[in-house]
């Protein structure tokens, strides 16, 4: 089953059943909004079928067209989202070529506590203040969740996972270093996330999702051109390592929202990267220093993941980078540093 | 105006007006949630002012006993939660106790990322899984705001604040050391918030809200006995402040909640502290070692905050530490450390 929120200048839109082949949608009818239908999986989760099933024969006479820029995220705010780091290829690189050091702690993931509210759409245009804030992407999987218990079991976690998507979770680098030397997480590093306009369920993905991982390329584009194509299965941790350590003394409420972190190969020099900061990092650990630019106004960026059919599963991120965003003066930003943002 | 969130087995409760006198409370009416009002606070708090003048003239037919048990916190859960540290003093006292250096940048606030569900009441018993994780209390004030569009300026962000309420800002200091040191900020660090019972709105500090910061004690105390009264005065960062670069690149959606950071003054040895960190440190300080024991199962925290006239603003936070929290077997816990855990 393949969903989406459509636009109706509420907060949390409506929710729309999309096909499989993203050409048609209609409203869901069992769930107003995602919310809705997470907080209530069980029970309505199975009423949605029929519908889906006359939408993807094209048997339903409601059926309009797919369109993404009709549509905000599939889910337009959550009450809790964490973005993980799971992919520890990404960090090696980072540490490398500036000779960081992150005190992790074998067997522990990191997890960075994020804001749930400011999600935009797959082809909204996003604004940010100052290219010198050095605006970056990180394209990842995100899953939505139910209700998950506080000391949730590693084999009972993944039975949670309701939903999947894809997100680009756009980082400032020029805020990142001096966040993380502070040691409290990322505020001005991280503003709002952008997700793809479909989330769908664990059957949509087949034999894509083993190991507790989804075992797709994640496909980037910037400015239309190849960027990289890393696969998820070289997560260094599963969604149930992930949430089990996250729940270990906290409830998670239904509608939470987890990202992978942003995807990283072993074969980085094959597959490319996933975000700016790791290819500008190859070239300094190649050459000594980055040429490759963070995002300037008016680049766009594409994500999309394909399944083993070569269908799009979530539908492609296709989004433009602008100035602006927000009202008036801003409060000033710290001078950025090309080198020493690069971390994570 | 006083607000509260009755329990009525729905996940966001049902909106109350409480007297000033916090004897009586009666359904809100014009607002089925705080959400809602929050949402749409133009609109809909001029439809409580009729309701509200009666309440608290003893004219409302409809009013029924004041009673904490029976509510949740005002907000029960919200889009965005972020938790400030904004007593420079307190984190003075915790890095002379132990050589330790966090890389501020002056003028920039410490601003903490936190999860918006799992809001636990007033009155609840707060479950948690083990002594070894040196839980802590911080008590701090906590602001609710309504949309701030990114780039706010100082000048506006104030406006920005509909209600205040108390907070206990649960901490497990047995994993805050490390989660400091991996720099993404805090996970089993932050378990669930307490709340006080009722939020009320600016009018109700009268003259005790000046320069931009709540000028009243903090009244704590641990099973009963005094523990400490700060006052709010001595913030080293506004409301607005804090509001404005947070705000710098992203909106904050309506209903999202912004913590002070634990209370904290220059004068702690005469009023004390509102967290067990502080006073461990200043022991430390003092005779080298900590003889302040951390929660123990079956501990109580008491916190109230009372106006200019010594009424209570927002109720007492009177809750009792238990074991437990979650179901069956946990994650292990990472092992903790009594003195590196006491960061912040």
């Amino acid at each position: 089953m393949k969903l989406a929120t459509l636009k109706d200048g509420s907060r949390d839109g409506r929710l729309m059943l999309v096909n499989r082949q993203l050409t048609a949608m209609t409203e869901a009818g069992a769930a107003a909004t995602m919310q809705q239908l997470i907080e209530n999986w069980d029970e309505l989760a199975p009423q949605l079928e029929a519908r889906n099933s006359a939408l993807n024969n094209s048997e339903w006479a409601g059926a309009e067209a797919f369109d993404p820029a009709r549509l905000m995220a599939p889910l337009p705010r959550a009450y809790q989202f964490v973005d993980a780091s799971s992919f520890l290829n990404h960090g090696k690189i980072m540490e490398q070529a500036y000779n960081l050091s992150v005190k992790k702690t074998p067997g522990i993931p990191i997890l960075v506590q994020r804001q749930g509210d400011d999600f935009v759409n797959a082809v909204d245009d996003y604004a940010f203040p100052t290219e010198a804030d050095q605006c970056d992407f990180e394209g990842e999987i995100a899953v939505i969740l139910d209700d998950v218990p506080a000391g949730v079991t590693l084999e009972n976690a993944e039975s949670h996972i309701k939903l999947f998507t894809l997100i680009n979770d756009v980082s400032m680098r020029g805020h990142l270093f001096r966040e993380l030397q502070m040691g409290f997480g990322l505020i001005n590093a991280k503003p709002a996330t952008t997700f793809a306009p479909v989330a769908c369920t664990l059957d949509e993905l087949g034999d894509s999702f083993a190991n507790g991982r989804v075992n797709l390329d994640m496909v980037v584009h910037r400015n239309h051109q190849w960027f990289g194509n890393p696969n998820g299965r070289e997560m260094d941790f599963s969604f149930a390592e992930l949430i089990s350590h996250w729940a270990y003394n906290r409830n998670l409420g239904a509608g939470t929202v987890l990202g992978t972190g942003t995807f990283s190969n072993a074969g980085y020099r094959e597959v490319g990267s996933a975000c700016l900061a790791e290819r500008r990092a190859v070239e300094v650990i190649d050459t000594g220093e980055s040429t490759t630019p963070f995002i300037q106004y008016g680049d766009s960026l594409q994500f999309e993941m394909f399944a083993s059919d070569r269908s799009s599963l979530f539908g492609k991120i296709d989004q433009t980078f602008v100035a602006g965003n927000g009202t008036g003066p801003r409060t000033k930003p710290v001078a950025a540093n090309s080198r020493n943002g690069e971390v994570c």
